[in-house]
């Protein structure tokens, strides 16, 4: 007989009744039922009852087992009473009673229960991950990363992708982000740099001929803390094909997408690829008030500026005198009350706005009635107007946000959110994807009017050299995301590979050819022997399987996280060096105050 | 049509005569035949021939084109004639004959052809390596690499193992080599390290009860230049069983390297799993004078000490007067000639020895005599019992090398290689592999005597807590390695999870307590809930990936590799700070002299 085990905790069943097995496994559980003791034994796979009672010759030693020891026990499969049947689990029709028994590893005081449901702090969970781990909700959340990672490298294989590794200690190339940079030894004063992504070395292995490259890569970015994002490193599906424009990505890369979100989303219903909208950035801040909006809401935002251009509600009316302002309606279909109105209005106090203007409509006996402060100011032909502009009747409800738009987009895109929640408008069990594309190549800053990339700079401008003639803040790139249920889930672009297009596009940004050369020679200079055009995009990892495990914080899809401070409690890092390291380096640490 | 290819370049074929195509790909070559040109188009599946003609509307175009300029063409495929069939590539019974053309990437002047054999600098190849990576060669070979990874991965899978990502950014964990470190900007003063390799944490893995894991797992070493190693980091199959003894690792991992050599290695025999002997460290080093013999060789060396104790040649029976010495024989089944002898002797002097004593055996008419000066010295009769014990006869030879094994057994085996190459004993395109089983835990240090892990600490000591009650030196760990043709491809261990014996087992090696703590606390702490009976190993992806491609240079087998001063000439790594980045991180570099 093996050593340790002969089957699983998972793998006895009726038919075994009578074998002679051993197992081994932690003690989930031990319970003493009038001297009989009956410990649940836990493995990666599942439980087994185990019973022993005063006649087996290991009685004793099973009395002083601790929770969480790991033991080897052997002993005899036997039917449980109809009456003790646990229909739960799958070996719950038996139990095998204990003959022989041995303490592989054991344990003492726990700080953290792996039975039950007890919360704890954090840094506890974080400082005992390996208890925290052996919890039924993170070995299933561990499984899941594990089973979604194996179907995307499948699903990316089946599609003639290679996976390529590219380097993790390389160069510095600011791409937003702040650099995790590693100090030479062979080269003192000179440091090395965990790539943010790997974006240029991707498109570098487009320009060495390779066709079709996907890596589920590590990601270095020096963050401050966040709660939802990691402080260190996070994975990407990170992809890139030659001799493609945007609608080959999308047809490449929604499959996969989409494929994952069947395999894992436990019956969830997952838009199929070829439904999936392609919304223009301008139209979903528009209608959404953001680029990643939740499309299992319906409610879609209108403009709404000309019925209140010039009406008895003075605010918005003067509002709309102020170059580059609007009136947007956030209609809320059943959401004709008072009471929920007066709700909305107070969230957007809440969130910094002066409130939220309503009108909401209702059964006059007669007739509708628009109702709420806002359609006594307008006066009935103008509200009747608005109310057949959204399409709302007796019942509904609309919300009114004035302004420039980046100043209330934020909060519409969270009213449009909640109201939709409230309303139970928002499909529930879905993935709703949408494309969003057309995105700006540049901004221009609020307080200085400067202009730079609004996203990536790596990304061909629609329209190419001449495109760049007119006025920046007009142009578009190839440049696009994929939204999933409110979040961004897939970022992506048609790369600008033409050194003099991008030396172009870099100069709008005020970026001489001298600086750029500096900042991506590697790629710049690889682009002047003859690179193909190319494009791809990545898909955060951790992102999607937050969603399938229905969870919003980052740490509970990792093995091993760090704490939002950057901190690993269970291995203790960061350290200290020793001054034999730091010497070696050539480095000298700047005392702190 | 498509923007950019209605096919590849692999895609055509006769049956496509007559149809409109587009292809896009880099000018591999271009042929001036009397002013007809012929295009070798080039992509990453395949080579078109295009042909351009002074009638078609783009000649003047295509005349101006260069080498590595990618382009896209539209043209109609036709036959080409009987004699001009190229049946070495798939696409050689066809041509297209171009009517339009477009160049998507020029390309100027080129530092390295991609056509052709022609040799460069590697230093012009790193800095190129986009160019470089065009080659064929290196197309296979990352194809190559890419397709064993998947393999590998696909593999595991079917075995029940799950991938888990481990942290990179991590605790230092000083297991032999020098960590590379990250300065942490929210903790100035503090660092990171980059792991060596995820030894703690898939042994946490473990104990946090999950059973079967591996990963294919960068591994960061601040190494110091070596031709066959990569500076910076390398590649491993890592994986983890919890449960296990050690011949349920070798169960596991065999059939995964095996399996990946016969789908790899182009019908190269290799030795079914259930084959590989298990040989001791002790006698490899006896048979073979290496911990990773390639045992394509059929020659093994014996102990013949016995025959030359107080014999007549002087030099050995002084030597064997001396503790700890040794004759050791080498035969060489074919090697029986003077010339020969004398060649191998001259070998062993090259590397450092006063040489090596040999005997041949020839065919004296009347039956089998010894030759050389060893026999004459030790006269007949030992002269046949050394031939007796080493199975040897008429034409064969035997090589003695004399003193205390670590000072020759370098030289044996090299001799030993040799011997089999130069009489071609050595089988040909086969892959040979051998468990090495029973490494010592300890060694002395020859200078000092102090005892010190000679492999690896974490494994666990064969007999446990008692057998470290003895002379250290005496105790194994339950450890090995995997050789295959010369080559170590994988080492691994059952390990020490049991605390008392861990404490214990680092006493011996002169560490306290408190140190072990201090260094290795995140496991150690973790053994104390719970831990279960563990091991594992690693496989070396880069060398596998080396053998099969018939390489022995490791940049050959890897997409963007560092110099071997570890420099990245094409991106530029390292290179200095900005003055903010430094401020940012607490640290100041000291000037060097």
């Amino acid at each position: 007989m093996h050593a340790y085990r002969s089957h699983t905790c998972a793998d006895l069943r009726q038919s075994h009744v009578g074998e002679g097995v051993r197992l081994a496994g932690w003690v989930h559980r031990i319970r003493d039922h009038g001297g009989v003791l009956f410990i649940d034994l836990r493995d990666h796979y599942g439980v087994t009852q185990v019973l022993c009672d005063p006649d087996s010759p290991v009685f004793d030693a099973a009395e002083g087992l601790r929770a969480e020891s790991c033991i080897r026990i052997d002993g005899t499969v036997k039917a449980r009473d109809a009456s003790l049947v646990n229909p739960k689990i799958p070996t719950g029709g038996i139990e095998v009673y204990i003959r022989d028994m041995e303490v592989l590893g054991a344990a003492g005081d726990l700080p953290l229960q792996v039975f039950g449901d007890q919360e704890y702090p954090e840094e506890t969970r974080l400082r005992y991950r390996y208890l925290d781990l052996r919890r039924e909700a993170m070995q299933r959340n561990m499984v899941l990363r594990s089973d979604v990672v194996a179907s995307i490298r499948r699903r990316m294989w089946e599609r003639s992708f290679r996976e390529f590794q590219t380097p993790i200690i390389t160069a510095s190339s600011p791409e937003g982000a702040r650099d995790f940079l590693v100090p030479s030894r062979l080269h003192p004063g000179r440091f090395y740099a965990l790539p943010q992504a790997p974006q240029q070395f991707k498109q570098l292995i487009m320009v060495s001929g390779f066709d079709k490259y996907f890596q589920i890569a590590p990601c270095f970015r020096d963050e401050d803390p966040r709660a939802d994002r990691s402080p260190t490193d996070f994975y990407q599906l990170d992809m890139e094909m030659s001799f493609v424009e945007q609608q080959d990505v999308f047809d490449a890369v929604a499959p996969v997408i989409a494929g994952v979100f069947e395999e894992f989303g436990e019956g969830a219903r997952v838009d199929a690829p070829e439904t999936w909208p392609q919304i223009p950035f301008a139209e979903a801040m528009l209608k959404y008030g953001s680029d990643k909006p939740d499309l299992r809401n319906p409610i879609e935002m209108q403009d709404v500026s000309e019925h209140f251009r010039g009406s008895g509600f003075a605010i918005f009316a003067k509002l709309l005198e102020q170059e580059g302002t609007q009136i947007r309606a956030i209609p809320a279909p059943t959401g004709g009350s008072r009471k929920f109105c007066d709700r909305m209005n107070a969230f957007a106090q809440k969130e910094g706005l002066p409130g939220m203007g309503y009108i909401f409509w209702r059964d006059q006996g007669d007739g509708i009635e628009a109702a709420g402060p806002l359609a006594k100011n307008i006066g009935p032909e103008r509200t009747e107007a608005i109310r057949q502009q959204l399409g709302l009747g007796v019942g509904d409800a609309a919300f009114f946000l004035g302004g420039k738009p980046q100043a209330f987009e934020r909060v519409a895109a969270k009213a449009r959110d909640v109201i939709g929640e409230e309303l139970k408008l928002t499909e529930q069990d879905r993935f709703a994807f949408a494309w969003i594309v057309d995105f700006p190549m540049y901004e221009a800053d609020e307080e200085t009017g400067k202009v730079d990339f609004s996203h990536n700079p790596f990304s061909m401008p629609q329209g190419g050299h001449d495109a760049l003639d007119g006025d920046p803040l007009d142009v578009l790139g190839y440049q696009y995301d994929l939204a999933c249920n409110g979040y961004e889930i897939v970022s992506g672009a048609i790369r600008n590979h033409r050194p003099e297009i991008m030396f172009k596009a870099f100069a709008l940004a005020g970026y001489d050819e001298s600086e750029v050369r500096n900042r991506f020679g590697g790629m710049v200079n690889a682009f002047q022997y003859g690179a193909p055009p190319h494009g791809g995009c990545a898909a955060g990892i951790d992102r999607m399987v937050m969603l399938l495990a229905g969870t919003s914080n980052i740490r509970e899809v990792i093995m091993f996280p760090m704490t939002q401070r950057a901190e690993d409690l269970m291995m203790n890092a960061p350290s200290e060096p020793t001054p034999d390291q730091l010497m070696e380096l050539g480095l000298r640490v700047i005392p702190q105050e």
